[in-house]
């Protein structure tokens, strides 16, 4: 099937971005269902990877994973003020059940005595059952983790950074102190971070978001944030300390050491799906997905090459058993031996795919015991073709864990060289607006009042956000200054992006 | 937290299981959600093993995971004649998004131009992009298989066995040939068949559905059926021809070989968290569940004993380190060294959660360089107690992951010989009916005319159903008779139980 082109980044980053998820055979949007994507199998298969990583940490942090219902009685969201707020306009409503024909057209039938939400998140619900299990300090901390399909009605949806419906996890847990609870926080957040940098490449910075940008039902919410390659921001992580405020809207008590009963201080925590697409906009180009070793589903490629009936015996056997002792090693190798279909043509399909190395076999490589390869983003070499590595034959699957090990390197540093290249501190209002022009978006650190007033006038006059107050260590030292846009003072600088 | 004892199954069945559930904190009712549960941390990790072995087989058997919306257009209910007749009473209905405030009520805020129903399964909304995927032969076959969670309005549930809401795996291929779509109903079925008794240890007779049992919109439904402890039948996994019924629906066609377009034929076939009721029902015991091996979040757990401090941290010292020798074999270990709770208290609490081994660790055991351990259900020994074994500490992980794949087996073979015994044949009506009294059940391979007129009029004489026509080596030798309630011809003996 002839398709066009990938459209590049330079022309249309938007567009860009879907041809890549579309080329790669990521998603698709489900125009029949508002808002919502099919996940298709190679995107469901990042996000599989993603899902086994980040389960391993949670469960070696403590957490179990367990499953409450989707749908939530509409009572139970408005029984936190500022819950509620945050999410009224964009839950789904469950009004009836049943249907039946009325003049040969299918309506509802039952109308429910009181509705149900679509979980667009679940601290009621799970508040409501904390409340059951929770006693005495001994049965605290909670650490449950849940692995869920959630629901928002978004008026702008975007294949997998906001959809309709999406995956996520969300973990929850209640501590019987406020002291545990922030060290939960921090805790989660770290796990996020590392995930992100070790697993995804994806370098991130950690901060805690203005009381405009907090979750609905939260005392604080704490995040990463990574850069994308048109320079604005994705949120790719939450962890928000939720006080006693669920403890308080659903009666969730503890009997203290002291025989006291106090409200437990509870956590929540997630990502989701729209990491997938963090990964593909953070490190893919104009060819179409590139993917880090550790989130991609096939490790290598290997095509046969040949002219003769011969070869094709000879190398197509080879790259079976060449595959077979590959996956012994532990690599996902696929062997594309499709005939009909040219290897350039093969080529070009693995690339748009994401696949971290290609490894090309012909008959001269089978006398020489070698194999040429070519990672998916190689180096430039002086003539300006990308370069192609030969490697010996014997123990390649070692040779290949290295070379994975260090294209998963190399991505990660390209990210965070370009982040930084990307980030700049300003001072002046001027130089601020001068960044966020039409299109333009950098990390800008700048000093702000504090006031939400002023973070919606800056973002009113340049749809800037602020997208963290830096934790420390995470941007410049912290010393007090001017708000850029009041002139009022601040204790420290802020990180400024437009975001996804 | 003192609790009370478990209804031993003589006095109550349905309660006993009940209580085995809850007192092994499996799952519990959501009685906020009309007929929805929550998976506790505890039953949610047998699910997980249960996943985590099916989607191996799975991938090996050539099927990728995919994700598609939950929410599917009232309309493409409409499509399949059958299908909607068989779910229009089952479905939730979504008809509004967002909420608002009036009088100080929380009310739904905009109704929605065509309302959507939450999936019951998905054949409908993948029949739609199915249709968009498969243009040639050459994209065929199409090997699909979802995790998700899926919501069926029912009337009368029961934890696991029977919920609003359950989680579950749908597999949705299609072919180029009926004959094709035949073999993977087939394979499917088999894969379910050998879960089902190398890791839930549960023997299952495969079979065909009547016409009045069949999926709504299936040309034929196969089924493996397990017996519970109380002769009843329990379908464990089914597995769907759906001919070309959705690919009509659906418009789902591809040019074949000879450049003619036809439409697809497509199977569909599906377990759920229904299994870790059948775990639970088919093993369990008066003292709690019993869990089969390989899928039991723990396999072992070692109680320290002691009386005086010294023996405390020597005991509790080597129990840690026995542990982490045994998690290094491969073997899930719980150490349970809790202050003030008494050994007596901690075997009845892993008991009652059906680890399957206990290891009981003295200061003799020390200086023996053995331990005592005491299987799940042991041997009893003539003195009517059950028996303990003594293992050496060298080699620990080799010998108890023997016995542990004994243990598995002896499962198995108990409810193989419970089955055997509870199985049986019969030619008249009076003896059919002497065997479903009023609680009774077993399985009865009897004659039937073949008509859905019979097999509503057995039922409703007898609450006994047809749970399959066996297939081939499934039942007795297939041989001709007369129906057991009308006299009339019948081809081959039917399974006929009482079931959940």
């Amino acid at each position: 099937m002839a398709e066009a082109r990938i459209t590049p980044r330079s022309q249309d980053y938007s567009q860009w971005y879907q041809d890549v998820i579309q080329h790669a055979g990521l998603a698709e949007a489900a125009e029949v269902v508002r808002g919502c994507m099919v996940i298709k199998p190679h995107g469901y298969a990042i996000w599989e990877k993603m899902q086994a990583d980040l389960d391993r940490r949670f469960k070696a942090t403590g957490h179990q994973n367990a499953y409450f219902p989707m749908l939530i009685p509409l009572s139970f969201l408005a029984k936190e003020a500022a819950h509620v707020q945050g999410f009224a306009m964009e839950v789904a409503v469950v009004t009836h059940s049943g249907l039946k024909a009325v003049d040969g057209k299918l309506v509802v039938k039952n109308e429910l005595e009181e509705p149900y939400v679509v979980r667009p998140t679940s601290e009621t619900i799970i508040g409501h059952f904390f409340a059951k299990w929770i006693d005495s300090y001994r049965d605290l901390p909670l650490l449950i983790n849940q692995w869920a399909n959630v629901m928002r009605w978004e008026l702008r949806t975007r294949l997998f950074l906001r959809t309709g419906e999406f995956l996520w996890q969300e973990g929850h847990t209640a501590h019987a102190s406020h002291e545990e609870a922030k060290e939960e926080v921090s805790r989660m957040l770290d796990v996020y971070r590392d995930f992100a940098q070790e697993i995804m490449a994806l370098p991130v910075i950690q901060g805690v978001k203005t009381a405009n940008e907090r979750f609905a039902g939260a005392v604080e919410t704490q995040c990463i944030e990574a850069m994308m390659q048109d320079g604005k921001a994705l949120q790719a992580g939450t962890s928000h300390d939720l006080g006693q405020n669920f403890g308080k809207a659903f009666d969730v008590t503890f009997q203290n050491t002291a025989g006291v009963r106090e409200h437990v201080w509870q956590t929540s925590w997630g990502v989701s799906t729209r990491l997938v697409g963090a990964v593909v906009m953070a490190h893919s180009d104009d060819d179409g997905l590139v993917l880090p070793p550790k989130l991609a589903p096939i490790h290598v490629v290997i095509v046969p090459i040949y002219k003769t009936d011969a070869e094709k015996a000879q190398t197509v056997e080879a790259a079976h058993r060449i595959a077979k002792e590959l996956r012994d090693d532990g690599l996902a190798v696929k062997v594309d031996d499709r005939e009909n279909v040219r290897p350039g043509e093969k080529y070009y399909e693995w690339e748009r795919k994401g696949v971290p190395v290609r490894v090309e076999l012909g008959p001269r490589d089978l006398q020489s015991q070698t194999v040429m390869i070519k990672r998916r983003i190689a180096p430039i070499e002086p003539n300006g073709k990308p370069k192609k590595e030969t490697l010996p034959m014997k123990d390649l699957g070692v040779s290949l864990g290295k070379v994975l090990d260090e294209f998963q390197a190399f991505l990660f540093q390209r990210a965070l060289e370009f982040r930084q290249k990307n980030t700049i501190t300003v001072d002046s209002w001027k130089d601020f607006t001068d960044v966020f022009t039409d299109q333009g978006s950098k990390f800008v650190f700048a000093h702000w009042d504090g006031t939400t007033a002023t973070e919606l006038a800056i973002k009113e006059a340049t749809k800037a956000t602020i997208r963290c107050i830096p934790l420390a260590g995470q941007g410049p030292a912290a010393e007090p200054g001017k708000c850029i846009k009041t002139g009022a003072p601040s204790a420290q600088r802020v990180l400024f992006a437009k975001n996804y």
